[in-house]
């Protein structure tokens, strides 16, 4: 069975030799000292390893049922669930107004890396949860903040986030659902939503559903859609537990992955449900938390990425096969480790040096939440905006690819489930769907957050990687291996965007046939920025003298490979973009 | 639940338009004029579709089961595999001397390509058969072949290959299962065997194991290593049945996919073996087949991907969602079909102009193994060899690439098993591990292909380009859009084998490190020619005015889009391969 260890060595040079979180002046991270966030982050690795990983594997065997209307969770879950609740960890970055731990987002992206790479499925429910709490905080009443977050908060009522109809994914124009108004200013719900993670479970006493619904005589399409509170069971003015508010899964849905989490069919038949936010800008509410929840499944992929790796890596060590062609290894053994066959050492180079990058692109980008949340920063906040769908399609994409590539340094073993290599990939696979299709985030990024604030944000971008350059210019070492490659790919990655400008405007399908390549090659520019970071901290530690020279040295080394295997992707993905709509375009329909 | 149809049409193109195989001096190509293979194809089609493909995902679904020893095909899988065998499908290519239809193997690979589309578990049956046959056939004596082939052929019996021990993989030196010679001249057989595909079912009489195991006081390593004939069941003299000879399943493993073929561990217990070829060549009777066994299986990764597009663009037609961005599609619906997304349409673009590219060099490469078994060309033989190692690598790489991208059109929709889209990625992804892992093929090309005949056969691949770019400029369309192009790719495919004999000399790790991205360049250079021959034969069609105009112009769009927007992947592995060996090998092996 996988086993798996947190990383908080390297989250904890992340935090404080890269990002220098503490220095930083958003509130609340100045308490954020090295011996603290290592006390945090040891304890999450621990419950990981301890409690959360050992039910991986169950998760995905036993699945979840549905028996009598209610669904069942995986044997273990939830004691497990109750350690997690019991340990403060579901409100960790929660409101303190309502039992939460007040910590700054960027413990919750670290700790949460760590819960997810233990067991994707069994996070989802607290996942899900936070979405719903973030929601409700940000445009609930004050009444409705006090009926529901305590008990969100705590996971003692879990919720779900309710999108989805048959006919109705990404365009959520098209929706169905009818929210109709009540004499007691309730409404009632009348719809079936498709694909709700989390939808039911054993583990809570409540489920906390916010669903998307049309008021009649609202405006056509997405302009019309409204968000609604709808609890499973009905909550009383004391707080206590009334009937089932005809609520009901109408299926539990057989998936290739994370099978320990309850995707229903919820079917709402006159439900009462209560007004969140303003009617008819439900979409608004819902985008008030976009970015958080598209960080939050970006760290997924990479999360199971690390998962894969690290059981790779024990099995390169531990399987003995063939000899080193430069000179025998093993020699007392029948076979060298195959970890010394540089196609392994590829393949592992390949993992490690996409997840320590992509580790510190998804700590970056909450700490501009953080910032955005505590500050009101606007800058922060589109900074965010602009990274959220490479955050989001391009460590999902290539940390699914991750863990195929793990799965494979098993051989035959990586396909058999009994060693669970397959659950990774499995359970990975969902990332680059769910939160918006992967395609949906490149649309979006060239769609519409190029041309945040008439580009500005773009702009302000390569700025950042313009002075970081120029800063760190001088060492030779630092300046051939990270620098250079780092400014020709920010350069490719401005022609891309110049090409969209230009030819955007004569047909926007210019910009739409490239924008998939646009978000890989944006990606790798980032992944290029966070490995010149990591070299340049780094490389001053070792010059310093501080601390563990060979995690340092390691960290050059692997940013190295990054540069030099990694990054030369984009070039490809710029002559790609640079090719146009026309090829992609030019075939009839009915020629496919 | 997802259809399947025969790509008869394009079948038809590369075998006739593009090859021109009815031409070509091999012994029994001039019979397979355009209407003799279009019955051909016609009929295997029909099959696939009717009768193979509906029981893809009850395979599945149902997969297989072990009762009192003996396994439990998939509801339907009998009644199916009697009709291939009572159609002559499982014997097509097989020696008329022992009931076989006698065909050249291409049509072999051309029907294989559409059953496989079709149900890649269930095909694997005769697949396997078929493999055992070949090595009897080649090396077996007229007494073994007279006992087992018209049974093999027939598929009255299947046949296995076991190879993998639990610490025996890739190195096969690792063996342990020994041969014992009794005074009898056979051999007592005793190990045991891991994931022998289709090891044991109820579908046949008899299963035909062959088994490689070491006769105690031979060479050591992988040179003591020989091939035996173990039948489940004791073949008596008259060709009837007698005892069980100590071959039991001793478990069927749980897979990621290909649920409906017997993944088994076989144990042998003194069980009567029969030595095939000479003792200790037993690593050279099984090289015999191995070019057309890893054929087969980038047959399999493309075949998956075929059936994983063609339900792709069923549901980019149907599914409606949001609207065109240059003008509304479809005024009347609700929303336009998903195909007028250029991001949809990049993927089908990207998994259209592989699927027929790749294809069409599955075809080509068979007919060299059609030119080496029937006149025994050299350098026939020679250039399979080469381009084995692609065929099979890119092949099942790509593929199993398409499949994940087929099935993220569907949206979350494809993530659920209902719609069956999951199953095309689950089943493809066995194609690059089983047959030699890809690594171990990329290990193959470079470290042995590559030097065949002292590299004559890689420069007799360069020429080949050359004298058909050379032979074909003049036409400013194509000389433009393929030839140029292919140019370019071929010479840095050149430049990469420099490299690697240049480096490779000082240290054979900078070969290694870089092997499997140029095997992927490889690739990526033959479906360039692929696509570039492609593209003379349609538009040479086209000037004609004879055919369907629309098919050669689709043709020409589809190859242009690989041109244009996936062979430019050429570049970027050539740089990858020119970072050499430091970047792989540089960390510390306790660094990982």
């Amino acid at each position: 069975m996988p086993s798996y260890t947190g990383p908080t060595d390297d989250l904890q040079f992340v935090i404080h030799d890269v990002l220098d979180v503490p220095a930083q002046d958003v509130p609340g991270y100045s308490d954020l000292d090295r011996d603290f966030t290592a006390a945090i982050l040891g304890e999450a690795a621990r419950i990981s390893t301890e409690v959360i990983a050992p039910l991986n594997a169950i998760g995905d065997q036993h699945g979840v049922s549905l028996e009598n209307g209610v669904v069942r969770t995986p044997p273990g879950f939830k004691k497990a669930f109750d350690q997690l609740r019991e340990g403060g960890w579901t409100g960790l970055d929660c409101d303190p107004d309502y039992g939460g731990q007040g910590m700054p987002y960027i413990l919750s992206v670290a700790t949460g890396e760590m819960f997810s790479a233990a067991n994707q499925a069994f996070m989802m429910y607290p996942g899900l949860t936070h979405g719903a709490y973030s929601a409700i905080h940000a445009h609930g009443s004050d009444g409705q903040k006090a009926m529901f977050l305590p008990k969100m908060v705590s996971c003692e009522w879990t919720g779900t986030m309710n999108l989805t109809e048959p006919q109705c994914g990404t365009d959520l124009g098209l929706m169905r659902s009818k929210a109709v108004p009540q004499e007691d200013g309730s409404y009632s719900i009348t719809g079936t939503k498709i694909f709700i993670s989390a939808g039911d479970h054993d583990m809570a006493d409540n489920v906390i559903h916010l669903v998307l619904a049309k008021i009649p005589g609202g405006p056509d399409g997405i302009k019309g859609v409204s968000l609604f509170i709808v609890p499973k069971f009905i909550v009383k003015d004391d707080g206590t537990l009334g009937d089932l508010n005809g609520v009901s899964v109408g299926k539990v849905e057989e998936k290739m992955g994370i099978h320990g989490n309850a995707t229903c069919v919820m079917n709402y038949d006159g439900s009462t449900g209560y007004l969140l936010g303003d009617a008819h800008k439900g979409m608004r509410a819902m985008f008030t938390m976009m970015n958080e929840a598209r960080l939050g499944v970006g760290m997924q992929g990479l999360s199971q990425a690390v998962a894969a790796y690290q059981n790779a890596v024990i099995y390169a060590r531990e399987r003995l096969q063939g000899r080193d062609v430069t000179g025998v290894k093993n020699p007392d053994g029948p076979a060298d480790p195959i970890i010394v066959h540089p196609d392994v050492r590829r393949m592992l180079m390949d993992q490690k040096s996409f997840i320590e990058g992509a580790r510190a692109f998804g700590l970056w980008g909450s700490t501009m939440i953080d910032r955005a949340r505590a500050t009101g920063d606007e800058e922060a906040e589109a900074m965010i905006s602009l990274l959220t769908p490479v955050l989001k399609g391009f460590l999902t994409d290539q940390g699914y690819d991750m863990t195929v590539q793990a799965q494979q340094i098993f051989g035959g073993h990586g396909y058999i489930e009994e060693q669970g290599m397959s659950q990774f990939t499995r359970d990975a696979r969902i990332t680059m769907i769910y939160e918006g299709a992967n395609g949906v985030q490149a649309l979006d990024l060239v769609g519409r957050k190029l041309g945040l604030k008439g580009g500005k944000t773009a702009l302000a971008f390569f700025d950042l990687i313009k002075s970081f350059c120029k800063d760190n210019a001088g060492d030779a070492e630092i300046d051939a291996q990270f620098i250079e490659p780092l400014k020709a790919s920010s350069k490719q990655l401005q022609e891309a965007a110049m090409f969209f400008m230009q030819s955007g405007m004569k047909n926007p399908n210019h910009a739409l046939a490239g924008s998939y390549d646009f978000m890989h090659l944006f990606g790798h520019v980032c992944l290029g920025y966070m490995w010149s970071r990591m070299a340049v901290a780094a490389k001053s530690k070792l010059e310093e003298g501080t601390g563990d020279a060979a995690f340092y040295k390691t960290k050059l080394v692997t940013g190295r490979y990054y540069m030099s295997r990694r990054l030369p992707a984009t070039a490809m993905h710029l002559q790609r973009i640079l090719s146009g709509a026309d090829p992609v375009m030019a075939l009839d329909e009915d020629q496919f």
